[in-house]
């Protein structure tokens, strides 16, 4: 592993780091907050997972997350949306290939050898953080914006177990039935539409919900309402009776102005979970 | 005037406004951010002054100063750094010409006929600010970063008056002694170097000072110590008996991630001068 920058960032420490990923067949960047408290010993970990375009970096300069994070004393990860690099497969479109993994293990061609970013994120990252930083591995929490919201909510809801709350901005919340979805399912998974399932927010909250709190934020003015289908998720949380809150803010769209104005509630909401 | 954006932050509004500037001969860009104060009646203005290299954007997506500034009900207004556009000069050197205004009118070629910036923040920007915008520009005050934390602390003591209080993140604090300042100096003012004393806040803080508080703060680790000369001012400041603080911050580099950690500082200072 290879530490690209490391700056001092509300009393901790902001690095990048750079590795070799097994399963995503190339070198892959990720972005590491430690508060103060991890000179003195484990912290438990919040997941910061991000949107269409995004790399590494997004986050980790306009989500105004740190600030909180250090108050709370949780670390923060956030990690790359897809492979890249030459070798890597690509398409024109901003919406398929690098910048737009989806948060699955792509099985068809061209996307197969490198687009295993749910077995990045679930598997080899964690291994791979817990190793060399001082975390708590036993307290993990998982939030994104959009497509990372889609990746928080659906990683939660089938590992089991493995986060003690999930929350989201924006997220693509119901892919199956969307056109930020369908085409990217497609291409990754194939026209088997059984292995979309597990990639659906709404479908696994009426499958069989989050067994912990849920904190989701949705922006009244997001242009992107229609490709979101937060309205799904919303009737599918209310019907499980799942443990949570739905909040559709008034007059906020779908950039990190929204992000960032809820940063402090949502790291509020890990904080109380991860420290119960 | 054109609305490029205007996003809803913090219960207010982040705005994107480009107009025909006079005293720059080219169009303007800059963003403004209204707290939700500002609905109901004029607010106070806090000028945030970016570095080398910096738009307007910068500052208003990386420096976390909106839920500060919502809180205290202040408004902040994010300018270029230069003008900027075909018909400008430009330089293929970072730090000098588009993106390095430095705040000064020049009056040498070929930057005379665009680059006057101090004109610009001094005079245009505030008559249109408090033309189109609920500001009271009665209480107005000023920071900055780098080079806009030379920006600021110039303006500040040059238009007494005009600013209740000053602050700066890591300002060029001694260009006349700079490579940061010599060269740019003899570029847009000349060989004369009686026109660059009040472009250099160490010199002025000898000569007259400021009347009102003053906040520094400075990364001890900051790669660009070398240039800033932060020991010059912090003396100068002391000599005069200046009121306010000189803080110098272990650990912490140049970067955003140090700019936003001390934001709440910065904003919470000025909001203490602005609703005295």
């Amino acid at each position: 592993m290879q530490t690209k920058s490391e700056n001092r960032c509300f009393g901790g420490v902001q690095g990048v780091y750079t590795h070799a990923s097994n399963a995503c067949s190339c070198d892959m960047t990720f972005g590491l907050f430690l508060p103060p408290e991890a000179d003195t010993g484990p912290v438990p970990l919040l997941w910061y997972l991000s949107g269409l375009t995004c790399t590494h970096e997004n986050a980790m300069t306009k989500a105004a997350a740190q600030g909180w994070a250090a108050e709370a004393g949780i670390a923060l990860v956030f990690p790359d949306t897809s492979p890249r690099g030459e070798g890597v497969a690509n398409d024109e479109a901003y919406d398929l290939g690098q910048g737009a993994g989806f948060y699955v293990d792509a099985t068809q061609s061209p996307w197969a050898p490198h687009f295993r970013m749910y077995d990045y994120i679930a598997n080899e990252l964690p291994v791979l953080l817990g190793a060399h930083f001082p975390l708590d591995m036993d307290r993990q929490a998982i939030t994104g914006h959009s497509m990372g919201g889609h990746g928080a909510l659906t990683l939660a809801m089938t590992l089991p177990g493995r986060f003690r709350s999930v929350s989201a901005f924006a997220p693509i919340a119901h892919p199956t039935e969307s056109d930020w979805g369908r085409k990217q399912l497609d291409a990754y998974l194939g026209s088997d539409h059984d292995a979309w399932t597990r990639h659906d927010s709404t479908l696994l909250m009426h499958e069989h919900g989050f067994d912990g709190p849920i904190l989701i934020d949705q922006g009244a003015s997001d242009q992107f309402l229609h490709l979101l289908k937060p309205e799904a998720l919303a009737q599918a949380m209310a019907e499980r009776r799942q443990d949570g809150a739905f909040r559709m803010q008034k007059g906020y769209d779908h950039s990190y102005f929204f992000v960032s104005t809820f940063m402090e509630d949502h790291v509020a909401f890990h904080a109380e979970a991860l420290f119960a």
